[in-house]
This record gives structure tokens, sequence and C-alpha cells, in this order.
């Protein structure tokens, strides 16, 4: 009888629910139909990338971009366009970074890192690609020069204890394990020696760090990103070496555990000064204290355009605004885009908006994170508080055949992103778009990451991606 | 009692099964792990790309990369290595081609296709990015001069007949369709243009055919791909200019309908020549006579390194060789590696080994081509005799949750590829690596197909994911 009754329920909504899905995938096609054929968000990243590159927090490219973005998502037609202030971290790189080695002359792979030629036996110097660790110290103005001793791990660096470590440069060197699929899996295995290793060294009397940068390519480029001082131990300067010039020092240590590194560094960190997140929207039709947040941050490392970290991201959550008003999508919930300032030194940006969120008592039902490279999207990642987390993954779950034909499949529970994470405490769906991301270290924090990383297309499908995922989210919330 | 039985059955079965399952999970993950720790396809794909560009049937590359594969095939462990004889076409470019319209100076947007610089109001000349089209007859040793008629498909070159079209250069202008997710799709759909449209321009008595390069960027770089001959009609020149340069065309058309572009081109077909498949076996433990063949195309047309079309298909096919004996994974049935010659212009390549394979009733149960670039797997698509191919597609959505964690997760009716197809009429199941492909058709056929293009870890995650479903065949067959 119950079997009946649900046979009945199901062929009597059978029509509604077929139209509706596939009403909705109507629209989620021609969301992606338009962001494909008339999206702004490859020249919104090109002007960014090309105009503004740089974009530390503090910098003269970071206000630069909070204007601009901010006029840009006015002349898409937003409802409401503001700044939220925002104390952020100055720090600046000052003067190039210098990292040499001298020694007897003797033949080794050099690519990019280059041993000056002199005649066979005098001293030759050998030059390493070298980058500050954001939010080092500097060396002294005439840089240090040291010993250097070689680990793998934090552990092995207890292990050698004051002794062996105190008055050398710790290097550490543990590469990324490239036989994870995933390359966030590589970078969370090898993050510690970036983040922790600085004080970490300092602990046992290390004058100075320089690690093997975090990249999964073997090349010429340092990455930088930053580190963590703890403020009880001494601070001492951190560098990071090419994954090239990493194998070069290593190799020179084999040879001569005696050579001594000279590193010159020029950064420092200024008073905090006042930004802006940049904040959007468009007014919900029925519902519009219920918030729908998407976002990317808008700060960037200093070393390149930010083009994949996290420009996409930016110009995806703006374009997200572009498609609704271009296609003249009335949501039901308020959509807001956020492009957050300081996810790089301090995420001060995202503190600060769950902050004023939860004094506000803002309804956030789902918050959107793009912050993973401009890549072709996969799926999206889910947290949250377990129940809200669970919810929405079950819903994505249902919907998962509307998205599949634009090859998004994966929704699965993870990380929604830094910026949002504030809002996890609140009853906030967090989701973080899943980009294919084999590329991705290959650029993250290095010179490279430029607009010429980023294709166009892979780009424009995952804006559609989520503008489609926020209409569903519009029209019927998160459960 | 049926139900009874069948679940005595599974729960007998379920250890097996699920010891079966891990053993399977474990040695896939040996073959991804080997693949990007210490796989050797990447650098086998530089090496072949920077020694051996440009391969085209019956050119001096195409040679010597039929000797250093089957030496490198060697030097991999392979059982056998052989080379098949195939007689190839053998088309050369000759000097580079020139495309030129001189008309009055005015203002147009230039980007890599310049005019020369002179006084406003003299005549100045626009010089195109253009190259033939694969076997395209040349212009006279002079060059041609005609008026332009642009159409955007065969229908409207047919509705304006002889009489718009006699003496004229048809100019074929319809972009790919920007808005399909499969870029492939979006060729199919703009590719009757190249493939048909210099001999249906001839049935109207054009002089000269040009076509807007099958691209989805647009760039600079024009793109080339084989043409198709009416043996029944005159045989005209044919040439591909860059998407800038058909927009540009397309601008001075406009503003100019009786402009002259003036082509110039030197190609020639030399007589047929000799050249070679190279075929490598690892033979099978239990069922020798069952065959698995793995491949790619090791010609490649004359602009590029050939790295996505398809050094990458080749260097992964072989992959699958050094995976099974750097591991020591002995097949149960027969394992064979084939770079097959000549699928741009001709596949004489593909055509021959299916006639041997057919002639000595070989038995190929499984077919597996890769030739949609090295991108990052997706999945693969089944081709086939539909009783074969559905079974195919049955086994592999059973093994889907091994594949899963890999990022390969689609499993669907398709193409295998245009080498294999041939084994269509046996009893063989074709299929076709299937990557991420949204950048392949940046790349295809054009000047900038070169190793830079390629991202190691997407080339090796391919490698990896044809061996383990080539482990997968060689253990438990189709069905």
């Amino acid at each position: 009888m119950i079997k009946q009754k649900v046979l009945h329920l199901i062929f009597t909504l059978l029509p509604v629910l077929l139209f509706s899905q596939s009403k909705d995938s109507t629209i989620i096609k021609s969301i992606f139909d338009e962001s494909l054929t008339h999206g702004k968000a490859y020249n919104n990243l090109k002007h960014l990338c090309e105009k503004m590159p740089a974009r530390l927090s503090g910098s003269a490219n970071a206000a630069k971009a909070v204007e601009w973005t901010a006029q840009c998502l006015k002349e898409m037609g937003a409802d409401t366009v503001y700044l939220q202030e925002v104390m952020v971290p100055h720090w600046v790189r000052g003067e190039k970074e210098e990292a040499t080695v001298s020694t007897k002359a003797y033949k080794i792979p050099l690519s990019g890192n280059y041993q000056d030629a002199k005649d066979p036996g005098s001293n030759v110097t050998t030059r390493f690609a070298v980058c500050a660790l954001g939010g080092s110290v500097a060396t002294e103005s005439t840089g240090i020069k040291a010993e250097v001793v070689e680990v793998k791990n934090l552990d092995e660096l207890k292990q050698l204890g004051e002794s062996k470590i105190k008055g050398k440069i710790v290097f550490f060197n543990r590469p990324m394990d490239v036989s994870c699929i995933s390359t966030f899996d590589a970078y969370g295995g090898a993050f510690d020696q970036r983040f922790f290793g600085p004080s970490e060294a300092a602990r046992y009397g290390a004058v100075a760090v320089v690690i093997r940068s975090l990249n999964v390519s073997i090349d010429d480029y340092p990455h930088t990103g930053t580190l963590f001082y703890n403020d009880s131990l001494p601070k001492i300067p951190a560098a990071a070496l090419s994954t090239n010039g990493a194998d070069l020092l290593s190799g020179l240590l084999e040879s001569d555990p005696h050579i001594k590194l000279f590193l010159k560094m020029n950064c420092k960190t200024l008073p905090d000064t006042i930004s802006y997140n940049v904040i959007a929207e468009i007014k919900g039709a029925k519902y519009p204290e219920e918030i729908i947040a998407v976002g990317g941050h808008l700060d960037c490392w200093d070393l390149s355009q930010g083009a994949h970290d996290d420009g996409a991201g930016c110009v995806q959550s703006m374009e997200v605004i572009h498609l609704f008003k271009t296609l003249k999508i009335k949501p039901d919930r308020t959509i807001r885009c956020v492009l957050f300032m300081n996810e790089e030194n301090g995420a001060r940006g995202g503190k600060k908006y769950a902050e004023v969120a939860i004094a506000k008592n803002e309804k956030h039902i789902v918050a959107i994170e793009s912050d993973a490279g401009g890549f072709s999207p996969r799926g999206f990642e889910v947290d949250g508080k377990d129940s809200i987390a669970n919810a929405c993954l079950n819903t994505l779950t249902n919907w998962k055949p509307l998205f599949e034909p634009y090859g998004v499949y994966l929704f699965t529970r993870g990380f929604g992103g830094v910026d949002i994470r504030g809002l996890k405490e609140t009853n906030t769906a967090l989701l973080g778009l899943s980009p294919d991301c084999q590329r991705y270290f290959d650029y993250h924090h290095a010179a490279t990451d430029n607009i010429d990383a980023v294709n166009k297309r892979e780009l424009e499908l995952g804006a559609a991606s989520m503008a489609s995922l926020i209409y569903m989210f519009s029209k019927y919330g998160v459960k």
C-alpha cells in the first residue's frame, strides 16, 4: 500500500520533476554557452595580470586591483558594489636576493643555476635561483655566510639538535611526492618544511633556512610562500631555491660538506596598512536575506602576475555576476561576489569577512571559493559542519546529471577554501571549485604564474560551473 | 530459494572477489607510481620532438623516428621488435607559402598579420600567416592572384554556384563552435571545409581555396591538415590562414569585396616511398595468441615537433612495454605496441596493419589508441561491432572503481582511433584514450605542437591509465 502511494506520488510528480530538470539543464546550457562564446573572464584576467601584476597586500597594484575590479563589477550591473576595509600586513621583498657558493671548479649540471667560468682548479662561484619566503626577515645588509646542513624533514632536524645545527644554514630538501595523484596532497606532504621549518631550525640555533621549492617540476624557478614565525624563537631569514638549485646544492654538499652558502636578502615588514575586500551583490528576488557567496582572492605573490593564484578565481567569481546579468537570470537568493584581500600572507580579508557576517547575523547558505587554478573543472569539494556538509553533498549528488555533460562529476567532502573557512562555525556549506590539478604547482607562487599559463576555455568552464551551481542553489537552497 | 543461492554464492565468492580487486588495485597503483616517479615517457617525447620533429611520411625524420623508437623498444626489453613495411605518400611543402593582399592603407587590427607601413593613401601589402593544406597541389610558380568569395559552408558555396565562383579564390570562414564542450565535436563541425572544401570549390570553377584554421583560439598560427581531392574534379591549391588572419581577410573583404588575394604555394607530391610501422611485443604467458594492441602514430605534420599529435601517443604506448618490463608484470595475453606510420595523410600504416592481422587470422581482443593529446586522462571511448563494444563497455563499467582514484572515470561508446579502425570488422574491441580536450586544438597541426605544450605528469597519467587497463585486459580478457 505504501509502495502504491509512493508510486502514485512519483507518477504525479514525474512530469514536474522532469520539466524542472529540463528547464534547469536549459539554463545551465545557456550559462556554459555564454561563458564560452562571450564570456569576459579571460579578457578580465589578461587585464588584471598585465596591468596589475604582483598584487601583494599593501602594494600599489593591490590597491589598483581593488579599484579596477569594483569598477568592473559596477559595469557588469551588480545591484550593489562596496569595499570592506581590512588592515593587512605589508611585506616587501626589496632588492633581488642572492645565494652563492664558492668552490673549487668542477663540472656539475647547471640548468639555470650557473658557475662562473674560470680556470680549472681555481675558485668558481655558483649562483642559485633564490627568493625570500614571504614574511621572512632580511639577512644583515652584507649578507650571511655559513655552512649548510641538509635535512629531509623536521624529525631529522630534531635528531641533529643544537650541536649540529648551531651557526649553520638549514637546507630542507624533501621533494614533493610526485606519485600522489593529487598535487595538493603532494603539497600538503611537503608544506611543513616551508611553514614550520624556519622557526624549528631557529630552535636549534640555525642562522638561516633555505628550502627546496614546493614544485612538482624540476626547473629553475624558486617558489615563495608564507612562513610561520614562532614568537618565542628567534626570527631567521628563510628563502626558497628552485628545484634544480636544490639538486645542485645537494650535489655540492655531497662533494664537500663544508662548503659555505652566502645568502643576502633585503626584505622587510612595513607597518600594517589599509586595504579592502571587494564585494558585489545581486539581490535575491524571493529570499534576499539568504546569501550565496562566491569568491577568490585578489592579492597574489610579488613574483608573478598571479594568474592561476588567484586572478583566475577572482575573474571567475566576477563572471558569475556577469553571466546572471547578461542572461537576465533573476536569482531567488542573494548572490554575493567577494574578492578577498590578503589570502597569501595573513588571510585577513577572509577573517574580516566572516567577523562582519557573524556580527551582522547574516545568513550565508553557501560559500564557494575558486583558489585552485583556472584549469578544467572536475567538481567541487564540500566542507562545513558535518550535518550541513553532508546535506549539501547529498544535494549535489542529486544534481550530478546536470553537471556531468560539462565534465564536472566529482563531488566529495574536502576543503572549501582559506578565505571562506571563517564561515564554518555558521551554518554555511563551504565549497571549493576543484579543477584538474596536475599543472597547478608548476606555477604556484613562482614567476611563471602568468596569463600565458592559463587556457581561455578551461578558465571559462570553471566560471560556468560556479555560475550553474549558484543558479541551482539560488533556486533550491542547499537541501 | 534462488535468492538464497545467490546470496550464498556472493558470500562464498566475496573474499575471492575482494582479494582479487585488492590485488589488482595494488598492481594498478604500482603502475601509476612507477610512471609518475621513474617513467620514461616524457624524456622519450622530448628526444623524439627535439631530435626528430616534422616526421611527415617519407621525410628523413620519419625514417629516423622508426629506427630510434625500434631501438628504444629493444632496450626496454620487449620480447620481439620488428618493422612492418608500408608504402606511404610523400608530400613536401617546399618553400614557405605566401598570401598577401594589396590595398589602400587603412587601419586594421594586425596581431601577427601585418601591413607594411607606408604613407596614408598609398598601397600597403597585408601579409597573412598561411600554410598549404596537406596534399595540396602548388600554385603556378609565380603564384596566383584572384578575387575572393567568402562563404561559411558548402551549402552557401553551392547556392553561389559557378557564376559567382568561377575564377575566384573561395575563402571558407566558418569558425569552430566554441560552445561545444568537446573540442572534438567542434572540430567535427568545421572539418568539412578543410576536407571537402577544395574539391567542392573546384566544382564551381574556383582557382584556389583558403580556409580559416581549425583552431578554437584566436591567434597567429595556421593549422594544416589533410584535404580530399575528388579525382573527377580539377585539383586546386588549398591553404589555411590563422584565425587572426581569417578575421583580417574577412574585414578587408567587408571594406572592399574586390580585393585580390595573391597566393603562392610550392608544395608537391613525390612518388610513394617505403616506410614502416614499428611493432614490439611482450608475449602472453597463458594465451599468447590473444593480442592486446596499443599504439599511436609516429608520423606528424611538418610544421611542428608533433608533440601532442601524436608523439604523446607513441611514447605512452612504448611506456606500456617499459612499465610491464620494469615492474616485472608478466601478462597472460600478448601485448603489442604498434607505432603506426602515416596517420596524417593516408592512414596507410593502420590499413596495412589491419590487412596483415586479418590475413594472418590474428586474434586481437582489444586495440587501444592514444591520439587525442598528452593531457590529463579522463576515460576511454569504446568502438567495435556492437556486441563486442557493448560487452567491453560493460566490463569497463565494472572496473570503474579501480580507475576513479586516478581521475579516469568516463567510459563511453565512441571512437577508438584512425589507426585501429581497420580492425573493426574483426572481433576486436577498439578503445581510444580520452584525455581532457580543452587545449588540443590550440596545437593540432600547427607550429605550436611542441614539447613545451606538454605537461609531464599529464602525459605520464595517460601512459599509466593505458598500462593499467591493459593489465586488466591481459588478465581477464574483454568479458
